[in-house]
């Protein structure tokens, strides 16, 4: 954490701030162009200045390239979701910077001001903000975090000083004061907050906030440096589209999968009979659980022709349309070609008391783009580990996941894709890429083999449905959704 | 409003469904090349079948194409907004089918059901909707209503029979039976936000519910015959890209304009000290209208280089930043392109308790879209009137809403052009573009008269702001806004 102090003539200041402008105006017009977006987080002291700070940049940046961002306390909608829903929300687009007056970090210690907490939730808050951004840095995000540092004393003189004038009274909260009576406090819970996120890709820097004109100067100079760092980081990083031989990475997965029966029957009387029984049940126990405040989000994945669609549908027929969605996971549109990928996902959650049914999912990253060579393979490795943080986040907040793959046959997929294209109205859910993919089910098998092995976990498990009988794997996913969400709710 | 029932056979069924399943294909084809969306709004009485024709179509149709909604009551997020926010959010894109299984309709009858309301206040209620439905359409939305009809006998045979089988009696809740008592009372009320609402463009179709299958085909029929006739009026519309001359339709506006004094006068020294007491004054009465649960949007427009950003930045460092958003509106991205040129706004409108600031706004449909032939002619024609009911929305709701055109001298924009090409990190605030809008500052003129004169509503009026004087105009943004905050905090 390098510390930067000087003091500044008015002079020296306006020949720099000049100097600097320009650079930021061309910062601007190569960020439009460049693969990244841009955080610059502003956290620090009460009276540090940065509301100063923000005019400044909004003036000498060019505000159509910038977000500005601030956080209340949460509202009721974003205490309807998980934790970090309003930070996902907020991200500037790619090209453009965001600048963070508010942050995470002004909100955890806005909160331990109003009231002292144990350290230790601190800091375990801290891990989850580390883990967020070394996500986004990973994407790469440039996130440049800055301290604005003002003593204790200086503090005082600032605040009274203000005071002092009729003028700028207004300017100074009892939230202020409350802040310079316990700073030590504050600063000691700070600087635990900063080490604990202090990691490469999100650097802190301090920066002495006394002198105002020598502040704004260093933040700029600042993000102009890490700016062009990261750019030359990116320039470097190759991007290899050769697409290597698949290896699993775990083949425990793909035996499963293997080993999986298909034979199944079920005749349609019995069906028929069996279904109206499991959707009451599936009825009863998603009321009981929306009623609870818990949400529910179910992930659909399954070979093409698997019967994903008929599935969903049969499922939702026994919810209330009110309390789901049924979100089709297609190709990503630009906006979200340029966001983060777990983004589009982040925005669909329901709230509390909602059901969300995501035909295809955020497991695209280590199938359809793992494969296609969509993304790196340091990517797709990674996306594991992510996944399986992304759904903690969920079940820590009390969301119910279920995830499901339908598992056919590569026979029976065959007759279903002939089928489909004998069937005018069925023909248009066929094209050229189910055939490719259809080639492909050897790597596929692999894929979906590390997906199963490596991201079932107890918190959100995967259940794989043997689907070459349409009415089994309906039933048994009416089955299997009611006795989870039961167990769940028994717990 | 059409009427249609019949009887039909398990086989007829099958055969015309096949029939209509390939032309819904089509229609899906055809409408992704389309320059409309679809709405289809599923009303009718509870037993109705909304639920089951639901999943038919979701079966029959794409998924990508479609997009499936509902509302529960409003939300806090959602009460806290203009009434048609959160319709305004969930509108399909263009090119794809919005299915309305919960719709503006059956949030206003379950309402009714729940409390019996003066048949005046529905009436109310109906017009506000017909209003709201006109602006689609009238934007080549192609909204396709449907009421399932239901007799009250049919109703409770249809109840009893689900409710005798153990298998399906999770169905039918005490909401439903509710409703069955005051089956009469709602068929009247229901017939008149019909009557009400029935409008070219947003017609109702009344269709018997009581057999399944009829009914299914009916609907998928009726969305069919709609579509194709929307289809032929959208071809037939020409798009006349000629620009006319521009005449004046107020003259009054441009007066109003052109006998603006610009001589203002004021001393830094004056300026600093009047700034921070009016700074002080707007931060006060900005906090007590937020703290009264009031929101409040700015609008800035004015001419290129008048100083809108300048102004706009002096005025928000009155205000605590996680209280405001500003807004810059640049040219619309493609997916704002492809919605109503005011979906942005509904958008970005801030919640109760927030601020929100457009650097630039709506009225860019009567200047730029207007004059650059962006729209045609009875689009812009309309959309004075369109504004005014939006900002009568905004308004109705409790937001304070703010006017600026800040007006500059043509020999004082060509002296700030030159100084802005001169200054090295002022030089991209200028591009061809300046220079051209430049060219046509008398058509310009008779554009912003114009809406000066339409939309200057004493809910909503303009304040015109003499900025040859950067100073001058600064300090009357913030003199005008405080003193027009207190006044309607003190109504």
């Amino acid at each position: 954490m390098p510390r930067t102090s000087q003091r500044l003539s008015k002079r020296t200041y306006l020949a720099q701030a000049t100097r600097l402008r320009e650079q930021l105006v061309e910062l601007q017009v190569e960020l439009k162009e460049a693969p990244f977006k841009v955080l610059l987080i502003l956290a620090g002291q009460e009276g540090a200045g940065r509301g100063n700070l923000l005019n400044t940049l909004a003036e000498w940046l060019d505000p159509r390239g910038v977000e500005t961002f601030s956080y209340h306390a949460p509202t009721e909608e974003e205490e309807k979701h998980p934790h970090q829903w309003r930070f996902w929300r907020s991200l500037p687009g790619i090209g453009r910077i965001g600048l963070y007056a508010g942050s995470w970090y002004t909100e955890t210690l806005r909160e331990e001001a109003r009231s002292k907490r144990v350290l230790g939730l601190v800091g375990q808050e801290a891990e989850r903000i580390r883990d967020f951004e070394l996500l986004l840095a990973n994407a790469g995000t440039l996130i440049v975090k800055v301290w604005l540092q003002l003593s204790k004393e200086a503090q005082g003189r600032r605040l009274r000083s203000l005071r002092a004038e009729p003028a700028t009274a207004w300017r100074v909260t009892d939230e202020d004061w409350h802040h310079h009576r316990i700073y030590d406090r504050l600063a000691k819970t700070a600087q635990l907050i900063r080490k604990k996120t202090d990691r490469p890709g999100a650097r802190w820097t301090v920066i002495d906030a006394e002198d105002e004109r020598a502040r704004d100067l260093a933040v700029v100079q600042l993000l102009l440096n890490q700016f062009r760092q990261q750019r030359r980081k990116m320039n470097r990083l190759g991007w290899d589209r050769r697409v290597k031989p698949v290896t699993s990475l775990r083949p425990s997965g793909r035996r499963r999968l293997s080993t999986l029966p298909l034979d199944q029957d079920l005749s349609e009387k019995d069906y028929d009979a069996l279904r109206e029984k499991w959707l009451g049940r599936l009825n009863r126990a998603v009321r009981a659980a929306l009623a609870a405040g818990r949400s529910i989000v179910f992930a659909f994945e399954g070979w093409d022709a698997a019967g994903k669609g008929g599935a969903i549908r049969r499922l939702t027929s026994a919810i209330d349309p009110r309390d789901y969605r049924v979100i089709p996971v297609a190709k990503p549109t630009d906006e979200e070609k340029h966001a983060h990928y777990l983004w589009r996902f982040w925005r669909d959650l329901p709230r509390d008391g909602r059901m969300a049914v995501f035909d295809r999912s955020w497991y695209g990253r280590v199938l359809v783009e793992r494969l296609e060579g969509f993304c790196r393979e340091d990517e797709w490795r990674r996306a594991f580990g992510e996944i399986n943080q992304f759904e903690r986040e969920l079940t820590d907040h009390g969301t119910i996941v279920l995830k499901y793959w339908l598992h056919v046959s590569h026979a029976e997929q065959l007759r279903r894709f002939r089928e489909r294209e004998a069937t005018p109205h069925k023909r248009h859910k066929m094209n050229a890429e189910d055939w490719r993919n259809r080639k492909k089910r050897g790597a596929y098998e692999i894929a979906v083999g590390d997906m199963l092995a490596l991201t079932d976990r107890d918190n959100a498990p995967w259940h794989l449905v043997p689907a070459d009988n349409k009415r089994y794997a309906r039933l048994e996913v009416l089955r299997s959704a009611s006795r989870r969400i039961e167990a769940i709710l028994a717990e």
